[in-house]
């Protein structure tokens, strides 16, 4: 997917904001970087992005945004709600992620972005499909260039289902470490006479459910047992 | 629940990025603004940004990690995979969003980040209830500190249930607009003679898909209605 997808910088102004995006771009995989008459100077300059050298080498820049789009198939251009351009079908970006990455299944796209100062131009987005903006608050919503594409390439890549199969499961506590961490902890308060906890009634199932609650690494379950065995030597020690 | 989240920028070196930070907060409605030992002079620097001036002005100095998440509950410090703290539980900000959402309904919660340099130190981490990180790719996973604060903002804010409202649907062409304009083409085709296409059979159903897969508004569906109008008239003209 990430292949078939440029992003499309226009008449962009600060040589930071070049390499800042050529930067997000590579952190989530994206390598192709178009500049429709970027200022020279800010080209060159922006060359040293952190961790993006080589994409910054192989940006091309094309003369109008016709041309840098002449392969795509679908162009999208990314807007502030302030620069609503009312003959657009304009998305939020959550929605238009999800049409965009539909397409770049099979074909290719172009993601657009406009200067820092006035966004896309009515000249720029009559070469878009459609707009996509970002759902900020409508009173602040002029967004750094970089990250405006840093968040459109984020919202392409996120994968919830994925997400839900993190953090690995492998390093959890087994049923065996937590009874016996369960089991110390008991001998444990007996020899202090922790006598309002001993006496209640269901002690020991309060214990076991107390030690599930604290959602325990096996690791963590063995230098808690370490410690309790400790405490157990020494309070024996004591009597 | 964007009230009840404080962010928190630790050991930032760079004005520039305070600046950043604080303007994607304002862009996305988040005003609480923490920051533990900066550089004296990044602080006064940064209170310039873009659009978020009051948000600096109010933001609070502190000189521990401690200190400054005292009064929250939950406390999440913001990593790349190259920083995994193995004592952690690291979660997918996809997933990690969701569970301080959950949270900020009712409590409120610290989204730590670390330095520029060398992200979260063990020492801060070690005050976080776990850690979350920005899918990027493993061979590029350091992130520009202001656009990682901004994508974890908009992961926090991001609504698909919105989005799929969006955008109104009260500008669409309606049944009388298409089959007007359907109506209108045929006879233009009929005019101009255009015969491979009103030989073929079932022609009539055809246009009226052709017309509806244009997706038009109806302001759209008036302006075409206008030009065959205009076409038709002038077909009639010379025949």
């Amino acid at each position: 997917m990430n292949d078939r997808l440029a992003v499309v910088l226009i008449d962009t102004r600060n040589p930071l904001n070049i390499g800042a995006a050529a930067r997000a771009m590579s952190n989530f995989g994206f390598f192709d970087l178009r500049l429709v008459d970027p200022y020279d100077v800010a080209f060159e300059e922006a060359v040293s992005a952190v961790g993006a050298q080589e994409l910054m080498r192989d940006a091309r820049v094309f003369p109008t945004v016709a041309e840098a789009v002449a392969d795509c198939s679908l162009v999208v251009g990314a807007t502030g709600l302030g620069h609503r351009v009312f003959q657009h079908r304009l998305y939020r970006l959550e929605r238009g992620a999800r049409l965009l990455r539909r397409h770049l299944a099979s074909a290719r796209a172009a993601l657009l972005f406009g200067s820092e100062k006035f966004g896309l131009s009515n000249e720029d987005s009559s070469q878009c499909h459609w707009l996509a903006h970002i759902p900020t608050r409508a009173e602040h919503d002029s967004m750094n260039l970089a990250q405006a594409v840093a968040i459109c390439l984020y919202e392409l890549v996120r994968t919830p289902g994925e997400a839900r199969r993190e953090p690995l499961a492998t390093d959890r506590a087994t049923g065996a470490d937590l009874e016996r961490l369960a089991g110390l902890l008991e001998e444990v308060l007996q020899s202090c006479g922790h006598t309002d906890y001993t006496k209640t009634l269901g002690a020991d199932v309060k214990t076991h459910q107390l030690i599930r609650r604290l959602s325990l690494s096996s690791r963590d379950a063995s230098i808690w047992s370490g410690m309790l065995r400790q405490i157990l030597w020494a309070l024996r020690r004591q009597a």
